[in-house]
């Protein structure tokens, strides 16, 4: 087993997937820095990613792999791929077109928690597509 | 139970914690964008965050709370709690000083996966501080 030490300062790519064999990859605009939606992977998504140059992650509510945008056509191209101290989570930079949520905006983060409040959100965005359109098929 | 686009579309705040109680949130550089590192809130956490104004999360390996920066002092001032469309992770926009990671560098993700390569990872930052200086007490 690998130590702390090889883990955290070292140079070999070891990812640490849970007790489900999941981890958690945050997909983030390469040009503009924006957080868009966070996903996981398990070791074949990852694989897949790696290989292909394009985001594949691991569905939780359908248990199965799920190559990002290829219902939507909004796919991810990667560009640099991070992990962090305790090599359990990953940053997928990626290269993006227009709306990666699938509820219509750029960024699944398209809410705020209001200020000095507990449980009111506000929008902080704005649709940037129709996803009746995109999705032909909706949930 | 909220109804999906309750959740999704909705203005309230409902949180929706995994079968342990706990959810992924991202601490991301409020001025630079920069993700400086993903850890786990319970609901007491995020209650502490949203009251306190200062990034609190649930330790996972010490099965406690932990206020970012209550040893080192690399505190995290939280600006804006982003929600994602099923509300099962959170964006903190955060205020921080130099040096986030406990290994010294400023972001956990100071190393990346080099092009072409599967298993072999370059480092992309240099460190900041001296963690053997600040944390008193090393693991």
């Amino acid at each position: 087993m690998a130590t702390k030490q090889i883990i955290e300062e070292g140079l070999g790519f070891i990812p640490k997937f849970d007790d489900g064999g999941l981890m958690p990859a945050i997909a983030q605009d390469a040009k503009t820095g924006q957080i868009l939606m966070i996903a996981y992977m398990n070791r074949q998504a990852l694989d897949s990613t790696i290989q292909t140059g394009y985001a594949t992650y691991f569905s939780r509510s359908r248990q199965e792999l799920w190559r990002k945008g290829q219902e939507s056509g909004h796919v991810q191209k990667v560009e640099q791929i991070l992990v962090d101290c305790d090599q359990d989570c990953l940053v997928l930079r990626v290269t993006v077109d227009t709306g990666q949520c699938h509820v219509g905006y750029q960024s699944c983060f398209y809410r705020a928690l209001k200020k000095d409040s507990v449980k009111e959100l506000e929008f902080i965005a704005e649709k940037v597509y129709d996803p009746q359109k995109t999705y032909k098929k909706q949930s």
